[in-house]
């Protein structure tokens, strides 16, 4: 039974203690939000599971003076700027963390120094440390360089993410732009707030993988254009104006474009699924047909590389130098 | 640069001696095989290769006093009880191991005495060994074990091989026993040449990885039975004939089909590839279209797990235990 500590009581947090609690290997003995509104609430009732006796805290040491965790799972924002710290203060307790910190998940080429900090404080202390995630962490970066495995040499690597968006929940199609006239949507886009993070650390882990020295790094993003007027039960979308978000990021090795990523996601689009194509030998073209969604997954692989993070080596790791994270009952 | 000694110079390891002079990272400083018609030559001539210098040494021994290597690949046998006195053997120079043997794969079920005594000789001598290859290896085992990362829940893993041979070299149709009659096909079948080794271990490695405690394995073996005449340049197999071979290997756990592998190769057969399927949340189906040439990725996976091999913990590992293989320049 491994013991877990759930920091951060957002959606994503939520969902997780809801699959811990329904995984007979693992218990939650504690959970940490320093929102005012959800200290002290009741984890069970915040997240409607038969989880009783845990209360939210305000701080890990309070709730770890209840009940001491084996690992904690970190789910509280997306950048290594302001996560860089909570990891100092989790570490400093001797705790392992897996982290849902988009940036994390290959950190050692865009924020070197914060990464040095980061492998050295948890050296320290004994730990691991991993960002993880449905993608980055899986889909556009572990699974390629998996795959490529059986490959004598490779030449190139694509991965396509497409996502029919028409059935998911509303918040998940307002946040890809659909609907948005053009204008809207290059104001957002200005805003950063369209923006799927994560690409350039998935392009940085397979160039580390494979061997190869990027030059240049490319991150484009341009709205999916209705070609049609689209009417959905939430939104009707004008021929025109965005459907949806296109985002593709590029890795150089010089000046040839080595890996691409394209991450596509829309109201209409045709077909959903994830392929990854591998031009080497042998070529290989592997797909997910209807793709992987990302809400189940994200939280499923944070709570099964569990089990890697308690016997990986101390520091800061990646999906890539652990050992292959994988669903246990 | 890492320095290779390839133990074993049948058609794979010369394969691998090809493919390790190709490689920029990697390079062959010696070369055993005990066959007298084999040992004293020149290791370039064997394997059409442009490598200098070195010839077949009949005992590693005799190899490794010429150059140190870093790293031993070991393409000789396919059961443990012939590979484990060899492997002890190298160990006991101080080198890590790659092989290609299938027992090897995960021998932990099905040869725990014998796996036992890898474990402690490579312990002993600080330096990991490890079982790998396409299948067992990769795609009936460490492939479907990476994809249930992102799942929640599994209920049950089902991988399929389907190859069409009738463009595969003429050995390869006759090792599946195309063109035999059915009485032919059962005699082969009886001694155990049409058998395709390693079934069982990629069961108990899934098994394991998922936590299921296995209460019985299946592993059948019969033909498949030409529907038609089938003219080949290579033979001409009659209506009711064998036109290859299919095997299905099964997991149960408390009475339940858990886990099932169906390898199939055969003259005619109506499309060749590699599908995973995980039912569970969520489903998952990846499919790789025209599956994976066997030989190229055997090859290539053995010397891709090189790199993994030299930071492994020492003992006997798994490709479900160590960081993912993939391919590095």
């Amino acid at each position: 039974m491994i013991k877990i500590v759930q920091i951060g009581m957002g959606p994503l947090g939520q969902k997780i203690a809801k699959f811990i609690s329904e995984r007979p290997a693992l218990k939650i003995v504690g959970a940490v939000d320093k929102d005012p509104e959800k200290a002290g609430k009741d984890l069970g009732t915040l997240c409607s599971i038969p989880v009783k006796g845990i209360s939210i805290s305000s701080s890990l040491k309070e709730a770890m003076a209840k009940e001491k965790a084996d690992v904690a799972l970190l789910t509280t924002v997306s950048d290594m700027q302001r996560i860089t710290p909570q990891i100092e203060e989790i570490v400093a307790m001797g705790l392992p963390i897996v982290s849902t910190c988009e940036e994390l998940s290959f950190p050692w080429d865009t924020a070197p120094e914060l990464s040095k900090r980061i492998d050295e404080a948890s050296k320290k202390n004994n730990v691991a440390v991993l960002g993880t995630g449905v993608n980055p962490g899986f889909l556009m970066d572990t699974l390629p360089i998996c795959l490529t495995a059986v490959c004598q040499h490779v030449e190139k690597v694509k991965v396509s993410r497409f996502q029919n968006a028409e059935f998911r929940r509303i918040p998940f199609q307002k946040k890809i732009g659909a609907g948005l006239t053009l204008r809207e949507f290059e104001e957002k886009r200005k805003q950063g707030t369209l923006r799927h993070v994560g690409l350039t650390e998935s392009i940085s882990m397979i160039a580390r993988s494979m061997g190869w020295k990027l030059s240049k790094t490319e991150d484009i993003l341009t709205p999916v254009i209705a070609e049609k007027e689209i009417v959905t039960s939430a939104m009707t979308i004008k021929k025109g104006d965005s459907a949806g978000v296109q985002q593709i990021g590029k890795g150089y090795v010089d000046g040839v474009e080595k890996i691409t990523l394209a991450f596509r996601a829309s109201v209409g689009e045709p077909e959903s699924y994830d392929l990854v194509e591998i031009d080497g030998n042998p070529k290989i073209s592997s797909k997910i047909d209807g793709g992987v969604n990302g809400d189940v997954a994200t939280c499923a692989i944070t709570i099964n590389a569990v089990k890697q993070i308690l016997t990986a080596k101390p520091g800061l790791r990646t999906m890539s130098d652990i050992s292959p994270v994988s669903f246990f009952q």
